[in-house]
């Protein structure tokens, strides 16, 4: 009885869910789409989708919009490389950027683009590869033939293989990307338009931002020419259109188990909401001491305010009682499905209690293991918030893990991967002294508080220095800052960065033991089991609900469908679009309410109701930032950006009736670059005349 | 069957507790007490004990020493007035101070100390007053027999009377203090070894603290004659000892449903963390600028790294599943007694989801009224993290309050609670213009995102302009930081406030009606409920428990017995004592592990094998700091200054397995105020020699 409750929720649900899912392109539900708007995209318009999509490997989205390589995408995903290519003279960030000129273009020095070129299903090789063995030889073996996979497909350092576990481990598919790593800056309005309300209307609807940026992908030192590419519709969306969001969504956890949940909730999310808030309020201070200290800190502080914003509507939604009862549910239904069959316990049993234990493991291990673990997109992440410490640490391992087998080396040094670790190596992004000091002595700092003062780790890592005297004086120090010497090191192998003196280096020698063996312990009790029964969850999931359905988003090419729609929240009607002059009436002339100097001196000009943003209730999440949104002839009528609050539920799960995605209208868009910015020339090649 | 379970458990926990336990003073367990430790406190000893002892009113407890009036303290407990007699050319808090003779005692500008003299049950008048009530009415009729009390018991400045509410509504007691407001510095240690190892050391053991201080009680500019004083016990604790811990803890919850705990863990306690951390990141980064940046922010930063911990300790323990299924079972045993008895049924049904909806509504008014809340302490709480604006609030609410009858006065201009009230509105403690606006523009950007920059309220108060413009020019401008304009104000009532175009008069101003509303809602819908339903289970328990209980902690006068006991943690056995050898070997030279030149002049003098720190398994918690360790005899065998981390869960329950209190050794005090700082004054007082 109880059980038919549950699959009568799941079902209503299913209904009410009518938009739900982040569709791999191979695995569409055109059925569905069409079912329910009468459009079906056939073959030929999801290859075309996916190749004018792109990803931002720093972890964003993207599309081509012209013959010529141009890429719209967000400010704040472009934000780092404008801030990369200002200089105290010139604030790219504040007072944003045309490229008058192609010549004007300016070279990103660490971003990179990707265009997923093909899928290729490689479950049954990875499946023959492990068969029967335990967790933790599960996990070696699955390391060991994914390496494999990647070298085999990975012709050229301007090719990326990934081999992506989809569904928990359900299924594993290769995708093969165009890699792009010269991409150079073409527009982007000031930081104030590009964000604007700031930190306080972040994920809040509605907006009146213009979070948009244009970059160009080069090869060979000139722009790439683009056979797929969106055009730009003719008036935009309007309410009730039907929009595919294409992207790359980074990560979500619907399908991850009570045990986890709870994990997430008491630890995980509440161990970065109180260090993102730590960090944010240094940040703060420190942006204060002058204008210098401002423009440098810009980025970290916009990145940290945003990413804690992101996790307290997270918190909220797993400490929302009546949302998690509905998780225990859908456990339960698994459970019961498994208890109530004596083939499926033998197939499945033990699974839950399994990852159950995992996550005790976890537990213990995490205060150490969150300091070293690898970045799933960053290969050289500022390690204890260092951006200097990451290279030194890539410097130092790179000589074990150059040396050792493909398939044996850490993931961030095996071939498919070392394109992105030698750019973000050789990055010539400028570092600040004064700012790694902070980010390094708060790191330093914390891991400390975590381990406490004796634990051999610390004593090893701070020896009797306190940490912001250590940070001062490797930072102050190092000649790594200098890409030279980076190189120089890198090109000169064992001998030349066993025998420096460099106390950067010298730190990451000496956290290199306990740090890999911190991780290791990690992958082989934990991760490991979590694999291994996360994959056996998932062929459950297959046997009870089929498989149309969606896996949880992996920083992979994902399409989403969905409308333009207001929506209710508590007894308030929300409408779907804000136009120009609603930008306007909310300016008051101070940050971050304060419309730039070219938005009053062009407001004569404009069509004040032209829509500036707008929602739908598109299935998206972090990653999706830059997504074009498309119509069904493929054309973009937006530009995602964000989400409205009760979207920050999306991690764990699809909120349709309140949970809207941001966007940017296409109007919007081409009213600023023509009225406000005079970018006539970018207009032209968008619009093909 | 499930009953008689939960029934063995919780006698098997209650006699694995056996010093659980914070006893009021007229209901202290003696007879457990002799059955355990073959010592029967009797009447004559339990008043002496009760009079010797003080509660610092600013949140901490401490002990009379001497016939002349004499306190001893936490350092931690004087540092705010250690700060605020400091000077940019004599800081105090770095240097310490001895006060050589009688007439270089420093007057505190801010510290009041209570002596409990009586206690007298008002259980019956209060019930009187409130006799079928509903949720509201309740409150107010609660809240006007409490003010008639306390006046009719107020016959002078000089005397405290406060209704204190014990086991959540289940008894009413009247407690009489003395009240001195002229308190005196006579003595405290260097900041470095009050707080060596700072905050990563804190809530730790082993420790190697000297968390002392003392001050002086005067009256009519005199000493304070003391009746009963501790005397000092010869050779201090030792293993096994049994110990009295006489103190006032604040606050503890081990009676909230469960409701109200998930409310703790998912919302108050996260808020908390995430503010203070992020403060806390401001106020470290602050510190930075210079010197004088260190020495004005160094108490905001102690207090703010010390909450933060405390409070991640007690997420922590609700985030444990095993603690919290503990909780469940208790309150399901309650549960099942109501169920399955009608009578009771009648008498307590509905109590439990009656709170539960209580703080559904909390869970609505919370964004906005832990703005404007009262502070259970401070009748000045620093309102938006701002000193003056809590006197600016005190100042333009008292026109209307001080018009009104006594009893229908918001409790803080209650006749009862006046004297506390202009103590903190015409404190001579410097204010720092920089750090207020720092505060306050954190406080006025915290606001705004709790409640979003379109609430009424933001708007009020923060009009166009941004939350640290705002703060710069009301803090600017302001003349209240001039005590004789804030007297002046005061004096001269409703036409000088009215008058006055201050500008942080005038933000109090436009603060009034939204924070009075909110206030009141929140205390008619969601305290009344609170206190009406709290009472009811409180009568439960008496039902099933017996009287023999005590209430959770409500900062008044309790009396908690333990023994010096060591424990073991994950494996490790750690011992009880630490000793001054230890210190010395712990000391890096760096903050916060850097002893202070007096301590390595004197090494060559000092016993080193003289205990330094230990441990007892008292039942304390916050508030409890500065509290006397004292044996059979009464006599002083160390102070009471902390806990360890398991010891954090104490605001849940009771952990004696291996949560412990810390204090400092008697005998350490004694060295060291002989050896190290020369106090032969003082030693000769206390000793009575």
């Amino acid at each position: 009885m109880r059980l038919t409750a549950v699959f009568a929720l799941l079902l209503a649900t299913a209904s009410a869910r009518a938009d739900e899912g982040m569709w791999t392109f191979d695995n569409f539900p055109t059925d569905k789409v069409k079912q329910r708007y009468g459009f079906a995209p056939d073959a030929r318009w999801l290859e075309h989708v996916r190749l004018a999509s792109v990803r931002l490997a720093g972890g964003c989205s993207g599309s081509f919009v012209s013959p010529q390589g141009l890429v719209l995408t967000n400010h704040h995903c472009a934000h780092g490389c404008v801030e990369q290519v200002s200089t105290p003279r010139r604030d790219l960030v504040k007072n944003g950027y045309y490229a008058r000129t192609p010549g004007e273009e300016l070279k990103c020095p660490a971003m990179e683009i990707n265009q997923l070129v093909a899928i290729t299903d490689v479950t049954g090789r990875m499946r023959q590869a492990t068969r029967g063995l335990s967790d933790a030889r599960f996990a070696e073996a699955q390391r060991i033939e994914t390496a494999k996979i990647e070298r085999e497909c990975k012709t050229s350092p301007a090719v990326r293989c990934d081999v992506v576990e989809l569904y928990h481990g359900g299924a594993h598919h290769l995708y093969r990307y165009r890699r792009f790593q010269d991409v150079r800056l073409v527009f982007v309005p000031e930081f104030a338009t590009a964000f604007f309300g700031g930190d306080p209307d972040n994920f809040m609807f509605p907006r009146w931002d213009l979070d948009m940026a244009l970059v160009r992908v080069y090869e060979g030192g000139k722009p790439l020419p683009t056979d797929h590419y969106f055009r730009w519709s003719r008036g935009g969306a309007k309410d009730g259109d039907l929009t595919f969001v294409p992207g790359n969504p980074g990560r979500t956890s619907r399908l991850l188990t009570i045990a986890e949940l709870e994990y997430e909730r008491d630890v995980t999310l509440t161990e970065r909401l109180v260090r993102f808030a730590e960090w944010r309020g240094l940040l703060t201070e420190f942006s204060r001491r002058s204008a210098e200290h401002a423009r440098i800190s810009n980025h970290d502080l916009f990145m940290v305010e945003n990413a804690f914003k992101a996790r307290k509507g997270m918190f909220d939604t797993l400490a929302d009682r009546r949302f998690f009862a509905g998780k225990v549910a859908e456990e339960k239904a698994l459970r019961d499905a498994i208890a109530r069959d004596p083939g499926r316990k033998q197939r499945y049993g033990g699974a839950f209690e399994a990852i159950a234990q995992a996550v005790e493991r976890q537990r213990t291990l995490d205060p150490m293991y969150r300091w070293v673990k690898p970045h799933p997109r960053n290969p050289l992440s500022p390690r204890l918030f260092s951006t200097l410490l990451g290279q030194a640490e890539a410097l130092w391992r790179s000589v074990a893990e150059r040396g050792k087998p493909n398939e044996q080396r850490l993931k961030e040094f095996r071939d498919a991967a070392l394109p992105r670790l030698t750019m973000a190596l050789f990055s010539e992004a400028p570092i600040y002294d004064e700012l790694e000091i902070r980010n390094l002595g708060f790191g330093l700092g914390k891991l400390r508080e975590d381990l406490g003062p004796d634990h051999p780790f610390v004593k090893a890592v701070l020896g009797k220095e306190a940490p912001d005297e250590l940070a001062a004086r490797v930072v102050r120090g190092t000649r790594l800052k200098d890409v030279a010497e980076r190189r120089r090191l890198w090109d000169g192998g064992k001998s030349a960065i066993h025998g420096s003196s460099d106390p950067l280096i010298d730190l990451a020698r000496r956290m290199d033991a306990g740090a890999r063996a911190a991780r290791q312990a990690y992958e082989e009790t934990v991760e490991s089991v979590l694999r291994r029964h996360g994959e056996r969850l998932a062929k459950l999931r297959f046997e009870l609900y089929g498989t149309k359905t969606y896996p949880d988003a992996t920083f992979s090419p994902r399409l989403s469908y969905g409308q333009v729609k207001g929506y209710t929240l508590r007894g308030q009607q929300v409408r779907s679009f804000t136009d120009f002059a609603g930008a306007f009436a909310r300016d008051t002339g101070r940050p971050p309410f304060d419309l730039p100097r070219s938005w009053h001196l062009a407001k004569g000009k404009l069509n004040l109701r032209t829509p500036l943003n707008f929602c739908t209730d598109n299935d998206i999440i972090g990653g999706n930032s830059g997504s074009p949104a498309i119509n069904r002839e493929a054309a973009i009528v937006g530009l995602i950006f964000d989400g409205n609050l009760p979207h920050l539920a999306a991690d764990y799960g699809f909120v349709g009736d309140t949970g809207r995605a941001v966007a940017v209208h296409s109007e919007a868009i081409m009213q600023a670059l023509r009225l406000i910015y005079g970018a006539e020339r970018v207009v032209k090649e968008i619009l093909g005349r």
